[in-house]
């Protein structure tokens, strides 16, 4: 490992493709940051030959692994030694700055509340998705972290949502919706009514309510909803996408001509595909644990794992967690 | 207007396009259906010039109109005069079975609940939403009456919206499920983790959670949620599509190539559009109360307004009120 560079601790059995994908994502990210070093925890077979590709790559090994189904609280707290448990603890002893991980999405946020631990001040850790709008790209969150909130939380995760917006989208002061049912304050759940109220006092580039609409339009640069909202809201708009782009495939493949007619335009599509996928982005940010933990979706891919590892240390040299604790202490 | 027939009420001047979409709406109803009668509220000038059009319009003069962005409850205890409490007090009175309008969406929840009138067991009416699917048409309930509900709230809620898709798209015994952010029965907000219990006892057809992308996927012929969740769900439904949409139709045409080629699926592009465009199923119906109200969209073209009479009618036919009732007295 590289001295003075930044290090990532890299889960190398999470998702459906590791490890290969997870080491080809890791040498990717490494070839393409050179004051890039990388942790990578697993299996003693794996690390250690992937260790021998790059002498950025310092094998950690872990023997055990959660698997994608298991309950996370259950077994962050009986495998001590699985891969996402050692990870976030070479946060904990200072030896990482980040943590990637396309496992087990409730026990990278079980391992890195309780081994990470929460920044100062914040009372919930919360699951952010960083994904493409027509306009550019916006964080929605809580996506699955807290299904129950009280409106403080939510407050919470408008600081912490605007301070991923700065650090990894690179803008000066993020404007911040809060999801609801019209645009007025007094439209919502009560949750909502009363968020508004304390959102409209305390947080910066608070603009008031976006609806469903707003989301995938990009009208705001962070929505902030509960965790059972954000969640339903993301795997809906996965789900309308792969819908039309089937629907859509089959109507153009219902005739000869309209196949061929396709094809002219399946590079244009491609292109489309590729601006629309939420992947490039690196993943979903656990906001308001003490380092730059992101989660993968389960099915990444090399490059979907190399844009995960290269925003894990964007975000450790933007100082991701510098910046939500002081948001949090001043709100 | 015809004695033996269905006879429904209908809002001359409710959406973007009143009166004249509704009166061209109201014709292509009434030539589709030689036993309907329509009820057509509104100014005088108006309904009485539609009257000249077709023996089997009545014109019911109302001097007010309620405007989309009226405070609902508001206005209709204000605006007795209104084609929407007018339309509403000919249910009561007995005077048609159904009624139609696409204006103020909480003015017709409103007015239905305060002059149809609450089916006897029902605490709380829906608004239902059917839209097509992947596979077919889904009734997602509660879309926006209700934001924050208790879990025997749902339980009504899936009642409501069985009963719909029996008499309304016509199965006989519709799968339900109620939405959460897991399969399992333990995942999800404290309200939905109750409801699914108290569902599993009490309602036919029920499978369990749905999560987010299977909404789209029409995977359960009812989605049961909360009516703060459900308004967010079709609003991002909505959104995705257009947006998604509005991107193609751009990656299309960004050469001549392209938009020779795209010329050529135009066709199936539109037949797919036809097939995925949920005014076709005649709009969001208002369910618990004492009558067949159908709620179209505020931009109904004459098209949308004909699917929402002739699915009054339908629903008048088919017991609708008479199912709600029978299954929520036996819950």
């Amino acid at each position: 490992m590289s001295g003075g560079g930044t290090a990532i601790a890299v889960d190398a059995v999470g998702g459906d493709h590791a490890p290969d994908a997870v080491v080809e994502g890791t040498l990717i990210a490494l070839s393409a940051d050179p004051s890039l070093a990388v942790l990578l925890v697993g299996p003693e077979s794996v690390v250690s030959e992937a260790a021998s590709r790059s002498e950025r790559i310092t094998p950690i090994v872990a023997t055990e692994v959660i698997g994608m189904d298991e309950s996370p609280t259950q077994s962050v707290r009986v495998k001590r030694d699985s891969s996402i448990v050692v990870g976030c603890r070479l946060i904990k002893e200072g030896k990482a700055g980040g943590f990637f991980s396309a496992g087990n999405t409730g026990a990278v946020l079980a391992a890195g509340t309780l081994i990470v631990g929460r920044i100062a001040g914040v009372s919930r850790p919360a699951i952010g998705a960083v994904f493409p709008t027509a306009a550019k790209p916006s964080v929605v969150v809580d996506i699955g972290a807290s299904s129950d909130c009280r409106p403080e939380h939510l407050v919470a995760f408008a600081h912490m949502g605007a301070a991923y917006a700065r650090t990894l989208l690179g803008l000066e002061e993020p404007s911040v919706g809060l999801l609801s049912i019209g645009e007025e304050p007094n439209k919502g759940s009560t949750l909502v009514v009363q968020a508004h109220r304390l959102m409209a006092d305390s947080v910066p580039g608070f603009v008031g309510n976006v609806e469903g609409r707003d989301v995938p339009r990009g009208v705001v640069d962070v929505v902030v909803t509960d965790g059972f909202t954000g969640n339903v809201v993301v795997k809906v708009m996965e789900g309308v996408s792969a819908t039309l782009i089937a629907q859509m495939k089959h109507a153009m493949t219902s005739s000869p001509l309209r196949t061929a007619a396709a094809s002219v335009l399946a590079p244009a599509m491609r292109e489309l595909g590729r601006r629309m996928d939420p992947d490039v982005y690196g993943g979903a940010p656990l906001l308001g644990v003490a380092g730059a933990v992101l989660i993968g979706h389960g099915s990444s891919g090399p490059e979907a794992v190399a844009a995960g590892v290269a925003a894990s240390a964007t975000a450790v040299r933007g100082g991701l967690t510098e910046h939500i604790a002081a948001a949090v202490s001043t709100a």
